[in-house]
Parts: structure tokens; C-alpha cells; sequence
């Protein structure tokens, strides 16, 4: 019986995957990898020249990108089907070898994985490789602390319902916005009428090629990539307590 | 002239620190950590048989625990000019070397470095290289995603007033408490006043030897390791734009 081995990769630096990471994707005899259709795919890009050159590679591509409405019951439906038949695939695969599946970021944070992991999990032993999430690999890159003292994080999916965003961004001392692509000029308009717009970042490609650091307020763009992230550092909230940060 | 390098080491378990990390420890001449008097430091812990035999190491050991009151202006007098000596040692050393610091998870997430980094940034060349969070190792111990879909992620300080904490944990999909420590009651009691005691973990020493998962409502616990992590899990919020999670 084999296992699989999902490997979280990180923000996209190679150089910044784990060792256990690194191991497991140097020794791999099959790793699989989620990827939009005539896309190489981010989390293979990761792992490239770090491939032994037998391996066998599975390229999970999505069904369908734009080509059906969102949240239409057909969509869902497919995409479900998906997941079950590369549950099925991967499954029948383990009886005879280790897979390890390639994850950007943190396969537990927001990861596609964990579609194939809830499917899987009573059926086959998966191991999870943790890793640097994107928004970690985004607020080093912005060269400034993200929180200290007792800042509240909040993390945010731009997808959100604007009024629930604007609430949540107002209450909070750091911000963090995934899943901006289109969805940024409500995220922007969001930020406004919480009153953070003046403090917030963006930041697309964080820790590779191309990455582009600016001020949200500063951008004309009405679009970004699915994968840029905004940000608004916290200032550190007064601790109630502060003896116990020295009392590590 | 030399730089500092502050390297995010992860949540404790060596194998989970970047190759970035790794290459740092494994040259560094001289390195540098926070530890408390009479402790090996959580830190130095995790490069242990990483260092060179050469290296030089630089404890740096906070002047107070428990003695002096906590909010009292004498102990944030003394822990200001902590940090204001050690950033003064720092930028002169670096006058003629590199310096490592080692810092447990990701340095610019509730890191202590900051208030070094703070101090030195405009006056030494530092480089800060990010780690796994302690809450990252922690929620992959658990075994379960800590979000997905739209999820909300809040994540608060054990040290935060109670009626502000349970309105947050009664507002937010997933949860993250870190500074638990001797707020642990505190915690528990606002967990179940928001009616989430029920789905929360307990994390003690995450991906470390001793590493122990439990419920947290099952625990009689008052006090626990300051690095404990309570964690409650999202259940995936339904996404309003599914779609763009299959546009990567």
C-alpha cells in the first residue's frame, strides 16, 4: 500500500518550500498537480528542475474555467464530479505506490486539496506537508510587520458580500483579502468606507518573478490575478498583559 | 559592511524550515535569539546540530518575566532599553559581519524581531525570511482544513478583553487564539459564551516532540504552555463566485 504525500510548497520561491517539502518532491515516482486547462499549472512551476526525470506526472485539470455560471447547480455538479474521479484515480494508484500531490501555499489555508482529502482521508494514509502561505510570502515581501502586540488578523475572501466586508475591515487592525481578481474595485470601494483604503497594499506574484508591490489607493486596475492578495499591516494593538510576551 | 538576516524558522519540528532558512543557519557565524534567563530558548532548540561548530551565539535574555508588574511603566521601560542595547550590539557587529537571528514561526507575525527590526531597519541592510506559522504547524497537526471556501479566519490574542473576544469568535468562520498561557479560562469561558467550545482544539507544542492535540471543552486545563493555540475550524462559507476558484 502506498501513501500520498501532499506537499505544501509555499508562496511560490522555490527556495522557500520546506526540507520535508523538498524531499518528498525530489523523491517522488508520481506527483499530481491541479491546473486550469493549457496552463502550466503554480504549483508545478514551483517544483521545476526539482523533478527526478522519471517521475511520473497526473495534471488534474479543471473541467470548466468560465464556460458555465457560477454557482449554477451544473457547475457544482461538475466540479464535484471531478473531485470524485481524481479521488477514485489517486485511490486505486495508492494501492500500489506513493503520490505526492503538489499544493501551492498551505494545503490546509483555502488549498484545492483538501476537496481530494475529505474524499480520501477514511480511505487511503495521506500525509500533510505544511507550508508558508501566500499572504505570508505577500507581507515579508511588503517589508513590514503584518501584527504585533494583540493586532486581531482578520482574513477575507474578495468574494464576499460588500457590506459584510466593510463591516469586518472597520472592526479589525490587520487585513488580509484573498481571491481579489475581479473582485477589486469592490474590495477597494470596501476598504474606503471602512476608512483603511490609505494603508492598504497590493500584492501580486509575492515572492517570485514579477512581483509587483503597490499602494491600493495608487492603482487605476480594476483586475488583478485570482492570486494577488491585499494587505493592511496592523500597529500593534496594546496588549492587556504585555509581561507574558517576555515570559516565553 | 555585514547584514542581519532574520530567519523564520517554523513551528518547531527542524524539517519544517525553508531551504532559505536551512542554507542561513547552516553559514551563519555569528546567531542571534531571544531566550528567556535559564532557557535554552525555543529558537536555539530548533537549529540544534544545524550551527556551525564555529558559529558565535548571541543569547539575547529578556531582563524580566514576572517580577515586575505587566503595564507598568517601569517594565516597558525595561524591556525598551532591552531592545534599544541589542539593536546597538546588532548594527555595530554588523558593521563587519553577517548576523543571523533566529526567530520560532514567521518573523513578521507577532515575531519578537520586529522590535529589532524596527530599530535597525533604516541603519543596517536586513533581510527577513519567512517561515511556516506556529499556527500553520498547529492546524496541520489537527488533521482538518482550517478553511476553505469563503471562510472568515479571526485570529485573536488569549490576552484580549472577554466581551470584545466573544464577539469576535461569534462573528467569524474559523478562529485562531494564540498568548493562551494562563488566559486559557478566559478563552474557554468566551468560546462557549459565543457557542463555539464545542468544535474547539487545544494545541500544545504543535509538530514538536510532546505534541498534544486535544478538545478543548474535554480539557479541566487552567493554565497551559504560552505557545498553546486554541483552534476552532471553518466549514467552508459558501463561496459567492465558485467559478473563480477553478480560474487559477
Amino acid at each position: 500500500m502506498g501513501r500520498i504525500i501532499c506537499a505544501g510548497l509555499g508562496p511560490g520561491d522555490p527556495d522557500l518550500m520546506s526540507r520535508r517539502a523538498e524531499r518528498a518532491v525530489r523523491t517522488a515516482g508520481h506527483v499530481a498537480y491541479f491546473r486550469k486547462k493549457g496552463r502550466k499549472g503554480q504549483a508545478r512551476q514551483i517544483v521545476e528542475g526539482l523533478l527526478a526525470e522519471s517521475a511520473i506526472e497526473l495534471a488534474m485539470e479543471y473541467p470548466v474555467t468560465t464556460e458555465v455560471p457560477f454557482n449554477s447547480p451544473d457547475y457544482n455538479a461538475l466540479l464535484s464530479a471531478f473531485y470524485d474521479d481524481w479521488a477514485a484515480r489517486l485511490e486505486a494508484l495508492a494501492q500500489s505506490t506513493d503520490i505526492v500531490v503538489l499544493c501551492e501555499g498551505d494545503p490546509f489555508f483555502y488549498g484545492s486539496f483538501m476537496h481530494l482529502y475529505t474524499r480520501l482521508r477514511d480511505r487511503v494514509e495521506i500525509e500533510v506537508i505544511p507550508g508558508i502561505t501566500g499572504m505570508t510570502g505577500c507581507w515579508t515581501a511588503t517589508g513590514t510587520p503584518i501584527t504585533w502586540g494583540d493586532d486581531v488578523l482578520t482574513v477575507l475572501m474578495g468574494t464576499m458580500d460588500e457590506e459584510d466586508m466593510v463591516a469586518r475591515m472597520a472592526a479589525t487592525d490587520a487585513i488580509v483579502v484573498m481571491k481579489t481578481g475581479r473582485n477589486l474595485p469592490k474590495v477597494k470601494r470596501a476598504l474606503a468606507r471602512a476608512g483603511r483604503l490609505d494603508a492598504a497594499w497590493l500584492v501580486e506574484r509575492g515572492t517570485m518573478a514579477g512581483e509587483r508591490i503597490v499602494r491600493l489607493a495608487e492603482t487605476e486596475a480594476t483586475d488583478c490575478p485570482y492570486f494577488a492578495i491585499v494587505l493592511v499591516h496592523g500597529h500593534g494593538r496594546r496588549p492587556e498583559a504585555v509581561r507574558m510576551e517576555a515570559a516565553q
